[in-house]
């Protein structure tokens, strides 16, 4: 047994590698956010819709944040709100908002959370590596701009 | 008086005891930790439920405290709360739970109050000396894994 | 001397204009905010500086924000409180560094101050609009690129 | 050109890859951060140091916390902070203990410092993937129990 190891342990010193099994996560770009960004701009400017777009990492910190011109002052705040519980929660922040709306008044107990839709989960292969976190026309239409900005990257 | 007052305090000197009442509190090794936060684990693996596991002693302050792979962001801190929780109110967060379920609101004045089941005090001899909170899954499977925690030493 | 004044009320009703003295501010739209952002990006480029760029309004509060890749996440809160101090007291964040330096510490209990070069006030025909805050490099490089931001500007 | 281009994207969606240039960083495993507070507890046994050992992931969030035995309540902030700061800026939180020596006071009005030595980045390929901090006895012992923890993964 003790041979085996460390017969095992050789090769892998050999490989060059650590003998842990490794995990990596994807991290986004500043090109990639930028372009997600524009997508979601783009779906506001359509409809005339002035918001607060943010962007945020896996870890909920800020990559790209904009306000569009009229947008009110507390959507730089609940923009980024919306993206830090989408990371924070791995799921859109509209899961809260319905949660609340059939009675679930636990969750505003809860930390981080916000219960309007707008805020997204980016999701590549399976794993949570960012969100989109949109604030300043109502929720379902912050929503819809949120998703169009994930989308044109998947 | 005076006489028997300090006859009586000769008798305590010479017992090495103090004149006052004793209090003594049971506190947790970090062995006796490490061996919870075994069992939790071991109790969430056997569901592939990746968690956090929060265990904090009876002044509810950190002793311990593990993130699983794969465990959402938030579930560090939701399961230091729920710990916190059961250690200031001295019984389990379900009881919060259940409680805002049958339309007692009032429970959301209250601080450090959380409002799902997972977070479990440590009795022992009667005396609360510690709690578990896991976070991570839904409310429910949380409540088994402290739980599992909980009893191995018991 | 009442005669010349309501004589001075007429023409002002007459027309249709306000008796009080205006005051304006030229507010920064969206898209002079990109041209700043990617000045400041160009100049940061240019030397393959890694920075967080925030550009707040003439309240302080953010309008843009952007992390290049590998930017430390300390830098996220640095750029906007320089932007926020340069704003706040009209002046660049440099005056703060070098007064500190040169002993003054009653600086250090003022609020919304930062003792470090990057934050850069937009100055529009004598009036502060809005400020520009960078940090990731050492603060004299960060100057540099805010400068580059506001500098396209004027 | 617009013919190049539109080879270029049949290819990319052939081989399944984003148009995007990807980037990845390596993740912990809660095995690996095991091994790291195990080889961080020896070292502080060794001479009897009673410490909080914390390891945050690369977004500064907690992956695992630990408290010896008799260490004081305050460490386990301290720990927590000490490894928050060595992400937030990437470098060893002895760093800003010199500075603050050095009569850097500026560096007491940045966000999420902590000016002693025990927050050490744990590094990857070049890439700040997590940090140990370690609070308990003198910042120098802190820093020799952080460090050990870090080099048993490298």
């Amino acid at each position: 047994m003790l041979r085996k190891l460390s017969l095992l342990m050789m090769l892998v010193v050999m490989a060059g590698m650590s003998a842990f099994a490794q995990s990596n996560q994807r991290t986004l770009t500043l090109e990639e956010v930028k372009v997600m960004a524009k997508a979601a701009e783009d779906r506001a400017r359509q409809d005339n819709w002035n918001v607060v777009i943010a962007i945020v990492d896996g870890g909920g910190h800020l990559l790209f944040l904009q306000r569009m011109d009229g947008a009110q002052i507390a959507s730089i705040e609940v923009a980024q709100k919306k993206a830090k519980a989408a990371i924070f929660y791995k799921r859109p922040t509209k899961v809260f908002e319905d949660g609340l709306k059939a009675g679930n008044q636990g969750l505003m107990l809860l930390p981080d959370v916000i219960a309007s839709e707008g805020g997204v989960p980016i999701i590549h292969d399976g794993q949570v590596i960012g969100a989109i976190g949109v604030s300043g026309v109502t929720s379902a239409q912050d929503g819809i701009i949120a998703t169009a900005g994930v989308d044109v990257l998947q």
